[in-house]
């Protein structure tokens, strides 16, 4: 019962022609409660962090354990849901609720689904995957006011046009801001996308005229078997790809990886934040 | 027996110092006599080939199919690798052998391995990948005639030095020929490492210091309950990162996809040849 719910309101999300919509909202909002419906019938297993400063649980159905949550981030009622939503009809944000508060809100959204189709179905991470690419594409077409595109014509070479696919592109119009911003749930060995599509953009429309924004959810790894949970990071590799690839303007996440905080202060920069910031800053973010 | 003559075999060439030596040679030949021992006790099936002018096959055992095999390529019997291995030794590959005769010879050795290891493990992917980065570098190696380092410095940020890993480097000495070789057994969407790893050497080094000569086994993939045989190609992504990312030299191949081969005629140029041609043309490829 609970499991068609959810995914009838998934397949109805997925076919909205336009990512932010009030639609799109009320579908979202179906999801979320759905999601928190089917968790609460599991059980709570905490799982040992190796992550300093952070504490993860799981759901447990039978054998199958879902993905880690983090605890502080995260809320199982609709209630911080509502508020932001109400805030953001009345586009009232900026100065009524803080960046933390809206990254707490949308991970609990994006983990909540995630963890129930972990339990619901077998090693399916498609779904998640374009659910949460959904998700931050809601918000982010929200906050910017324009819809995405999802491909983008990079070169004529003769007569032959190229177009790059790309999760999504936000044009603001002639003379505005225009982001660059892959989603995926977590990088894994994949990174480097994010720099080489960055560096294609760059040469075909000049140097971070299109701001490469991406947005993660997390960079956890669960061992099972031992149920401890990690970090995958590589920050010496994402500090070469900003110096020599191309540059990246922000790398937002949802749970920020302990590894990537700091890289905000050394040299390359680069900007590793929570996507609450988003909501405040985007407006300020301008290119080189 | 044969299972564990074959891995016996395959954990002593790893643990060899030298990727080219005398010892390396014999265990290849031993490594190549019980793969073929191996899969002669196996059924060869047909496969519906979706490929152009390629025949594939695969080995059976019980329910389990052995990767594809191109039946135009392989030879299950080592008397032409006794032929090459001749000659490497007297030098004599020059004039006495054929580009196609030296892939045809390689592929036999790297595929039957493969194919061995699919019978004898289940799932096992990491065992075939070591094996054939290791024989590449063998022949890369001897070809050369310098041995290959596996980490090149690529930075100092301030006090701080980072390595980039990388799968090989042959540095032939100041002012002489520098090869950067990557290999694996197949792309699949992560043929962009090899640009943006080239590009990090570019950056550092200078436009094509280190000559970006990438190693690949085949782009095939089987669709198990089909028995089908496709190659997975992506010939507008990789113009793109011809293009835009950096410049590779060569990306040779052992069994030579169908969309790949004709980029060489297209702009932007980008080599894609079969491995045996290195072997005649090493000495003559020159930066840009």
């Amino acid at each position: 019962m609970a499991k068609s719910t959810l995914l009838k309101s998934y397949e109805q999300l997925n076919k909205q022609e336009k990512y932010y919509s009030e639609a799109s909202t009320a579908l979202i909002d179906e999801i979320f409660e759905s999601s928190i419906m089917t968790l609460r019938k599991f059980d709570r297993i905490p799982l040992t962090s190796k992550v300093p400063k952070k504490t993860y649980f799981a759901y447990k159905r039978g054998k199958k354990l879902s993905r880690p949550i983090n605890q502080d981030l995260f809320e199982d009622s609709a209630q911080a849901w509502e508020n932001l939503r109400r805030l953001m009809t009345l586009n009232r944000t900026e100065n009524n609720i803080t960046a933390g508060e809206i990254s707490k809100t949308i991970y609990s959204i994006a983990i909540s689904f995630c963890a129930a189709i972990d339990l619901l179905k077998d090693g399916d991470q498609k779904t998640p995957g374009t659910y949460f690419e959904r998700l931050m594409a809601y918000f982010f077409a929200w906050r910017v006011g324009v819809e995405p595109k999802t491909q983008i014509q990079v070169s004529d070479i003769d007569d032959e046009r190229i177009k790059l696919k790309t999760d999504f592109i936000f044009d603001l119009g002639p003379h505005k801001r225009k982001f660059h911003m892959p989603v995926k749930i977590s990088t894994r060995e994949r990174g480097i996308m994010f720099w080489a599509d960055q560096r294609l953009l760059d040469g075909v429309y000049g140097m971070e005229r299109y701001m490469g924004t991406a947005i993660l959810l997390t960079e956890t790894k669960l061992d099972v078997r031992k149920r401890e949970v990690v970090e995958i990071c590589v920050p010496g590799r994402w500090r070469l790809y900003q110096l020599y690839v191309s540059k990246l303007k922000r790398i937002y996440y949802l749970d920020l990886p302990v590894a990537y905080a700091k890289l905000w202060q050394e040299f390359p920069p680069l900007a590793v934040k929570s996507f609450g910031e988003f909501f405040t800053e985007w407006d300020e973010l301008t290119p080189i």
